[in-house]
């Protein structure tokens, strides 16, 4: 199992509603090698007969699964978070594929934890839990009728999964692990500062632009020598702002030379 | 759909046995572009209230589903019957995975019917029904349980004969065309600059810094609108210490608070 990388994703279900759903989720686990199932943000306990009949064979995936009270908590050990989302929009014009991610996700997993996400049933993730997810994933579906049952997108997202693990051919890796969901989120809030104290952004466009900003940074794996460099920067930044004697967060470049024309 | 050769499958389900199970195949058909269902061998009436429910939206195909006595009938139609099966054995030498038989299947499909026959879920299809298949269908599973659950190893099939039948929707390309490179390096340019100016490395180190600094921002495409907040936020980095009286480049935080342990 260590060498296919497959024990080290974890699948994370998002408020499930319906603890059929819960179960069945275990046993396309269980058929695709997959063991770590997470629940996060629990609507309340779910009901366990039900889980357990669907479940069927794979009842110790459901025995040994945890409860988290938040996403961030779920993923916080997990050095690569690929979330679902069956809608497209601004903020997941970078979904890809199962089959065009799977590949990247196994090589993850040989460094560190990964985190295949899904949302609630009715809704799906929220953009606030998209955010957490360095990478996002679009199952193909028919325009008739997109969205999948719960159980079959995890079933998809596995099958896949499983199928890369078999035939990825082991690649260099980089020399620096990929960087914990933790470590990358204290890089955010530190650029968040950063970028209000130097006047980039004020607070009514804050969360739009912090958005971009991890929309841009999430293209790719990040790693804890990036980290690095990006909080060096962030808070050089933020010292080198804090020394204008206008004070931190008015100062602003004059409208006028920005933007220039490209 | 004519084009997709989609609408000439038909999903055969022998002898099911849960009506949730029949309703949850309606469910993935739909969002794989199929629509045609057959039972055959039925067991009884099934509870049509269950299988309504798992249908969700899609009701439509359960309700246009037929019957038939014997598998025989119910493909009687059909140029090419694939089956699935689960284990392997004398007469499954052939079997091959659905991504394996999906592009025939879709070719076959394009001047003729074609049946996916599934068995019921506590046995899979008999030595006969098998004998009636002219390709076998073997979905790669764990050794550690590898019987899926009915609708999944529809979904599954249905999945590979959406994609190699290129019905599959494009996903929603990047709003903003990827930045050419004369851009990326001017924006490259005036990270430079601002890198220099608020302090983060000094001309010794400024190549070695700035390899590091392109590196985090190659790991996949940068649009003109990625490329628009980076120069955004390195050009108010720059503004902001030139506001600096201590005057630009000399700045610098003192070593004792950087780097951070995490």
């Amino acid at each position: 199992m260590t060498e296919t990388g497959l024990d080290r994703f974890r699948v994370v279900l998002v408020r499930p509603a319906h603890a059929g759903n819960v179960g069945a989720v275990c046993r396309a686990m269980m058929n695709m090698g997959l063991s770590d199932l997470a629940i996060a943000e629990p609507r309340g306990p779910l009901d366990e007969e039900e889980a357990r009949r669907r479940a069927y064979r794979a009842v110790d995936i459901l025995e040994k699964s945890r409860t988290f009270t938040a996403l961030a908590e779920a993923v916080a050990d997990c050095s690569l978070v690929a979330g679902t989302s069956a809608r497209t929009g601004l903020y997941r014009a970078h979904a890809r594929t199962p089959r065009e991610w799977a590949p990247d996700l196994v090589r993850a997993a040989r460094q560190g934890r990964v985190a295949l996400v899904f949302g609630p049933e009715d809704n799906g993730l929220t953009r606030d839990q998209l955010a957490l997810c360095s990478r996002i994933i679009q199952i193909p579906s028919s325009d008739a009728y997109p969205s999948l049952n719960l159980s079959h997108a995890v079933m998809v997202c596995c099958y896949e999964v499983f199928l890369a693990a078999d035939a990825c051919e082991r690649l260099v890796s980089e020399a620096s692990p990929e960087a914990a969901t933790a470590l990358r989120e204290r890089m955010f809030a530190l650029w968040r500062e950063a970028l209000l104290t130097i006047g980039f952004m004020d607070r009514q466009k804050e969360e739009h632009m912090m958005l971009g900003w991890r929309r841009i940074l999430s293209r790719g794996l990040l790693t804890e020598a990036d980290i690095k460099i990006l909080m060096g920067i962030a808070r050089q930044a933020l010292w080198c702002a804090r020394q204008n004697p206008a004070g931190e967060g008015a100062a602003r470049e004059p409208e006028t030379t920005t933007p220039p024309k490209h």
